[in-house]
């Protein structure tokens, strides 16, 4: 099975870049937030983050407390990056796909990704190596595009309807039940995501042993939809799913 | 907080019973088989049904050797039927809305609920209240109306859209992220049933001690395909969600 390392190409990089740099979009309105809420006290703890990128979490995690940090990203520029702008005593990044974190030495009392998960083509066996790297009690704190956001792919049609005012009516959601490979277009062509329904994540974490303990799919509140009213439209297909899940 | 009885209504209830004697449904071909496949061996068990109707699967139960079943309808005029066609003095049926099964002596090993829980309006409390008539290792096992499906209601634009050949192209999903009443026509004007995210489900079962085990939203295979192609558009949205969920 091929590990997809989309952030190596330099169009796709560079169009990522510019737009994590904006300072309103929907990853830090929604996605950074529920990410940070579903995190317990980091004083002392050892995390490991699938998928660090520029290394941004693996950073704050320190500064909150966090005795030690593994960050592991498939892609040697953001890992480069990573070095330059977030580097730590405490914190080592390692340049590998997740999938083989069988190779860290250790275990972890937390282990997150952030917005990783849906480029990985075999989740249940990722979840299964992530419960294998904790320590009993230990949590995983995950999010990724909403499986009504990774549905869509390979499609004749627009993702949305709009009313005769130009306002998204309302999402047009098919082959929800067809899991798997998503080739779609986001700064370059042939970019992979793979879609999953709400079942099988669960069932993913359920058949690994964890407790899922929360489930989050954020929304704007009213203050946010007054100065943004254009994410209304995440009343009618939320952007992103998070969860938190223990082992006991 | 009102508890609904539409099926006492003489309309919606005419209607229902025509539907659910028709041999190809969505309930015979995907809910039934799909629940049945949650519950486990029944030797000995004693079990609480929620929103038990006519009593089928009570009567099925005490068939795969449950002790006892206690069978609990709102709808006297459908456990009039039960008491008629599916007793048996290993059951018991009580007349009473689901949220006051506090009132009912004892605890189960497993309590389930097959299409009901969309018309109960406090799903955070219900979930509370079956984990308290629960013993410990018990089950619960649920089936609703997909959040999908619950989304839906008070919309001027159809559920669906569709191509030119008649075939359905895409669920029309708008706001998923408003929980709550949905007012909708079944047979009869007013028929309320209550929108949930799927987070909310999960978020409701862990806040109550619950672990989740298992979640299925059925799809056809392909044999049914062949038969029934038609009902390729739960591959766009699925119509049920069931749930497995042990109280260790």
């Amino acid at each position: 099975m091929a590990q997809q390392n989309i952030f190596d190409n330099e169009m796709f990089f560079d169009g990522y870049r510019k737009l994590r740099d904006k300072e309103v979009n929907a990853n830090n309105l929604f996605e950074i937030p529920a990410f940070l809420s579903l995190l317990p006290d980091l004083t002392g703890k050892e995390i490991l983050d699938l998928g660090c990128g520029f290394g941004e979490h693996c950073v704050a995690f320190v500064e909150k407390g966090a005795a030690k940090v593994v960050g592991v990203d498939i892609s040697e520029k953001m890992l480069e990056i990573a070095a330059k702008e977030n580097s730590n005593p405490a914190i080592t990044y390692i340049n590998m796909p997740m999938e083989k974190i069988d190779e860290i030495d250790g275990t972890f009392d937390l282990v997150v990704s952030s917005l990783a998960f849906h480029y990985v083509e075999d989740f249940d066996g990722l979840v299964k190596s992530v419960y294998n790297k904790m320590k009993p009690g230990g949590l995983f704190v995950f999010s990724q595009e909403s499986p009504l956001t990774t549905a869509y792919g390979n499609c004749d049609f627009p993702r949305w309807t709009w009313d005769e005012n130009g306002r998204k009516l309302y999402a047009n959601i098919a082959d929800y039940g067809v899991e798997g490979e998503r080739e779609s277009e986001w700064f370059v062509k042939g970019v992979k995501t793979y879609h999953r329904m709400f079942s099988t994540v669960v069932n993913s974490l359920a058949d690994a042993g964890f407790t899922i303990e929360k489930m989050t799919e954020p929304l704007p509140d009213d203050a946010l939809l007054e100065k943004y009213p254009e994410y209304y439209d995440l009343f009618h297909k939320p952007d992103f799913l998070l969860v938190r899940a223990a082992k006991k």
